[in-house]
This record gives structure tokens, sequence and C-alpha cells, in this order.
């Protein structure tokens, strides 16, 4: 279903990879064009066919984009806002990828008015892994994940719908909100496990890791990531990583305490009402 | 390799299931016993061809057997080894595959003495996961997989070397330790991760899982595990999960703290540790 006739992607990595190789695939734009810092990367991303056409500055790669993709890191995501909106045509929408919504979106809003022509809506799809590379991209990352757009007062209806239709014609199951509630929910859904794996990471000795198995396998898979990256998601959304952070202490504290006082009875009660929610995660039958 | 004539397996589940089914595939013995206390599992188990005779008496399942494998839940083992050891024959050998080992090696060390023609050495295979049931078992879950065999002031050194070659022949890389040793490393990276993941499902509001992803999803696997099962691993080994629950809440606070005070170079520096040791784990390149 074709949406759009060129869609720029600046930042080829897993996410920009997977969506090239998505909007080729499902033929939703007449052309893909990716934005690349670096010769070794273009080269990659070219034999992977994620991108049409690969260009080395963003003046060029934007010039005749309808949707322009920031699919950078969270903290590079402002300055190539501004830097898109001054080459991109009237008319042209932007977004991006970012894991944290309410300072990329106020720090975008202000970047975009370089160009009264050109919109930015900010987005979240919620796919990815603990690798960043476009080795990893696959064009059906996205298939089934939830897709964040947000919406604020100030919203373009014709840019944020046009959005919601890019991220569903990905196969997202998109939900639309405020910057503010978005980082709220995705501290405790995503920020908060990432922060906990590296704590738990981080918290055992190095020659204990001999005796790890499956269980310590998986609950630390994704502090395998990137430590600058989720450096600056954590800091990027800090109120409300410190938040979740919090709630989790208190129901760590209260297991602590059933298991300290020997209390069976609580301590399965405990168990069981998070095993509900995981598997009712697991079943999609949630809240 | 055959090391038994008779293999009897107390409680066949995943673990006992498995043992079964590789002890079978590897020709370890010439029959493997299971004991049941439910017609509708054994039914299940010789569906699966977990094992080559189910009985429903511990009496009559280890009358011929040179080793027992309890596979039960970690409460019920001693139990199980004072029945075993009563029905045993001389020279027979228990062994189980409990995920604590102080408590379960005392009570077990007391309760064989029923009969003092028989052995029990602990061990502790490491494998497993949420799931329980046979339905699950497979004959390569213990492939490189770390078993523990635990060793205390008054080992019998024959039984111990048999437990030892049985769980190698079964693909596992064995390590001998007392039982101490065994339940200060283990809650380090087993019992810890699953607190800890049952801590993150239970902070999550249910309406947030759906936007939940592919971290939270492996974050919290095995949150989704038996809550009595676990509530009794943690209790009976208890002083040491409350040792790495400190450990992990100092390793948090830390975290906490560098994000609290937007310190991107000290959180930095704390995450890389961490991915450090996860990639290390990763790459069997640890300590």
């Amino acid at each position: 279903m074709r949406l759009f006739r060129t869609v720029t992607i600046i930042g080829v990595g897993l996410i920009g990879g997977s969506i090239g190789l998505a909007v080729k695939e499902r033929r939703i734009a007449g052309e893909v064009v990716g934005v690349f810092r670096r010769a070794s990367t273009r080269a990659k991303a070219l034999r992977r066919k994620a991108v049409d056409r690969g260009v080395m500055s963003i003046a060029e790669g934007v010039r005749d984009a309808d949707l322009i993709i920031i699919a950078t890191p969270v903290c590079a995501i402002p300055a190539m806002v501004r830097e898109a909106a001054v080459g991109a045509r009237p008319g042209a929408i932007i977004t991006d990828a970012g894991s944290t919504k309410t300072w990329i979106v106020r720090e975008a809003a202000s970047a975009v008015r370089a160009n009264p022509g050109v919109r930015f809506v900010g987005s979240h799809p919620m796919a990815g892994s603990e690798h960043t590379s476009v080795d990893f991209a696959r064009a059906d990352l996205f298939e089934g994940a939830a897709c964040i757009v947000t919406r604020t007062s100030r919203a373009d209806e014709r840019a944020l719908r046009a959005v919601v239709r890019f991220w569903k014609a990905l196969g997202g199951r998109v939900s639309v909100m405020t910057p503010e509630r978005h980082d709220a929910r995705v501290a405790m859904v995503s920020h908060l496990p990432h922060l906990a794996a590296f704590a738990l990471a981080g918290a055992v000795d190095a020659p204990d890791l001999r005796y790890a198995a499956e269980g310590f396998k998986d609950t630390t898979r994704v502090a395998s990531s990137d430590p600058s990256l989720w450096a600056d998601i954590f800091l990027t959304n800090r109120r409300e990583t410190l938040c979740a952070a919090r709630l989790f202490s208190g129901s760590l504290r209260s297991l602590i305490r059933a298991v300290a006082a020997n209390d069976r009875g609580s301590l399965v009660r405990l168990l069981a009402a998070a095993k509900k929610k995981r598997d009712a995660f697991l079943s999609g039958r949630y809240g």
C-alpha cells in the first residue's frame, strides 16, 4: 500500500534498517533513502537492501522526502530534526523512533521551527533487541509490536494521521497518547526492565557466571545492550525512570520481607500475583 | 554408556522426564522406572517414552534401583529420600535435582539413616525453564548445563563418583562443591534473577502490559514459574537469597543514584561493567 513517494531514514541500524526493509517489502513508498555517517554502514545497508539509495548528507537525503524517520540514538534526535527540517520540502513530515518522548518532542518542536512547512510527530515503535546493527534488521520487526505515536496540544492532525497510518502499514499496534503518558508507561514496561537487568548483571561476581543458566540468560539479556544508548534513554526520561525504579524497589522489598519473615503464605501470594501478570502479558489478556 | 542396571526417577516432570529421556537415549541404564502419584501423569510420561515402566508406589519403584533420582519440588525431597531409603536395596545411591542444597543435604543425611546400605549425594542440574510438566521434557536438556554435585565432610567417595559420572554421561558440566558454597553461588545466578523477575512483573500495572515488548518478555520470563515451588526454593535458601537480594539492591541503588544525579559518566561506566559480565557469560569467557 503506497503511502509516500519518498521515505528517508536517518540512521540505518537495527530499527532504521528494519523500517527500510518493511517499507520496501510492503511497497509503502516509491523510494527508500538512507542517510549515513559512515561509508561502511552504507555499504552494509545497501548489501542488505535495507534502502534503495544511500547518501552521506542529511540535506541531500531529505530533499525529496515526504516522510523522514530519525532512527538514531535518543540524544542525537533533536539535532537531526533541526538539520532535516532545514533541508526538507514544504509538507514533509518528520518522525522518530526514540525510546523517550517528552524530552525529544519538546526539543523537536523547537528544532522544527527552522522550517514552517514541516511537521514533527513523535513515535516509538516498541521493537528491537540488545543489538544495534543493520545486520539484525528484519522486515517483520514491527509486526504486532506496540507503536506509540505522541499527540501534543499543538498537534497537526494531518501529520499525526499520516504517521499513525505509516506504523499500521508496518504491522504495528498503534496507540496515540501524550509524550508524558508515553514516558510514564514505557518507564515501567521497558526502561525499568533494562535498569533491573543491568543491576542484576552488575551484581554478579564474574566467576559465578559459570553456574548461570537459562534464568540468568533471559533475565539479563537486555543488559547486553549499548551502555551509552541506554544511559541517554534513562537520563532523558529521568523522572519516570526513577519513579518506576521506586515502585520496583518497593515490590522487591515486599518479597524480601516475606522471605526474611519465613512467611510462606504472603510469599506465595506475591509470587502468584506477579505470575498472573506475566501470564496475562503472554496471552495478550491484560487489564 | 551403561552405568546402572536400573535408574528410578521419583517425580517425572520437566526435569525428571528429561532425565528419563536422556538416560534412555544415551543407554545409561538397562531400565528406567518412574514413580508417579497420579495415573494421568504416568500415562503422559509413558506416551512420551520418558520412562520404560511407571509405578505408583515408591517401595515398588526403588526395589531394584542402583540409582534413585528424586526430582520433586524441593520441600518434598527429604520425605522422598526417607521413603526411598527404606525400600532400596543395599548399595543403592539416592540423589536429587533440587535447587537448594544445604537444607536438603542436611535433611537427607538424617533421612537416609533408615537404611545403612544406602548413600545420598546431593545434585543440582542447572537446567529447566518456567514450565514444570513432562510435556516440555527434552533428552538434551542437560547438554552443556552446569550440574553441581555436593560433597560433605562425610561423603562416600564411591557414591559421589558415580553421581558425577551420571551427570557427565547426560552431558552436564559437573562441579563438585559443598552444599553451602552451592547455595551462595546459585543464590546469585539463579535464585536472585527469579526474585528480581517476580518483583518486576509484580510492580507493573496490568493495563500497561499492552505496551510491553521483548525486553519485558525476557526479563520476566521466569516470573511465569510456579509460585509454590519458588517460595520453597527461596525459603530453603533463605540466608543466601537475602544476601543476594542485598547485593542486588546495592547494585540497583548505584544505578538509581547515577540517574538521579544526572551523572552520565558514572552511569555509562556502571552499565558498561554490567554489559561486560553479561557478554562474558554469553561467550563462556568468565572469571
